[in-house]
């Protein structure tokens, strides 16, 4: 969910050596060359997920694979049938990162974007990140992370479980 | 989810002295009532929400609520509405009790029931609690307890989270 802290642990474990892949970079790539004029990112990202299937982003990820990769962090799986394109191609195990609402809202106007400035709009996101099925990842996951505070702690918990996933999925 | 352990913490909450609902046992109430012949408690509670409203098991709930209640613990949310429900009548903490998959899938079986033998059929059942829109209600959680092996310290963590958001919600 937007504010969890997702962005700043994939970051974190990129520098630590693994290959990362953002999932809304390789969507973006997209949305340079296709996107409709003053289509939102967001609207794209509905607009492929209905014309070209719900897995489309994640085939589209699957391109940026080697076939000597052995381990691959994926950041922003969206909906079940992404990860079900995943686990066609290997082994797939499905971390999910919670902060409370009241934390992420806060976070999120902290950074201060414009337009995330009122709590109301900032659900108003959360239940159109919801409408694309993201709820359903995050109840299945396989591990949960909290981040409510502690960021430093929380990335050493992020590093760990990963390189603890990695050597035994 | 189903072989989460939140009737085993409700059990022990209620245990600690507080008021605690099981929404299941509000649905079945009017289960026994209404249903039609052969009707499963699950496809009774997918007729009630779509002729009643989304939010109309919360609304049994309701009920059962007492002008003298100050903290009732409400086990069973099923998904965004009755969370609305119950935020028009108090303030609405939501804690959603996370274990994996495969502990969830080992838990069922090691419990016996014949219909959940088969790791294929417990994630059919999973997918049809997802339909119901529960996934939203994990995913905006304000807290998050995990639950994947040490059974007492759960129980401790979630009785200790409960008293603390009595206290301070």
């Amino acid at each position: 969910m937007p504010g969890s802290g997702k962005d700043t642990l994939s970051q974190a474990i990129k520098e630590r050596g693994f290959k990362v892949i953002v999932m809304s970079e390789v969507l973006k790539e997209r949305y340079a060359k296709e996107a409709l004029p003053g289509e939102r990112l967001m609207d794209f990202a509905f607009r492929m997920r209905r014309e070209r299937g719900r897995g489309f982003v994640a085939e589209l990820t699957l391109e940026k694979l080697d076939p000597k990769d052995k381990v691959v962090v994926i950041n922003g799986v969206r909906n079940w049938e992404e990860v079900e394109v995943f686990r066609r191609v290997g082994e797939t195990v499905i971390i999910t990162i919670h902060s409370s609402p009241k934390t992420r809202y806060e976070r999120l106007i902290k950074r201060g974007r414009a337009e995330d400035k009122k709590y109301e709009d900032l659900a108003k996101r959360d239940f159109e990140e919801l409408q694309m099925g993201i709820g359903n990842v995050i109840a299945m996951a396989d591990y949960v992370l909290t981040n409510e505070g502690d960021v430093e702690g929380f990335i050493r918990r992020g590093i760990e479980l990963v390189e603890k996933v990695s050597r035994d999925p």
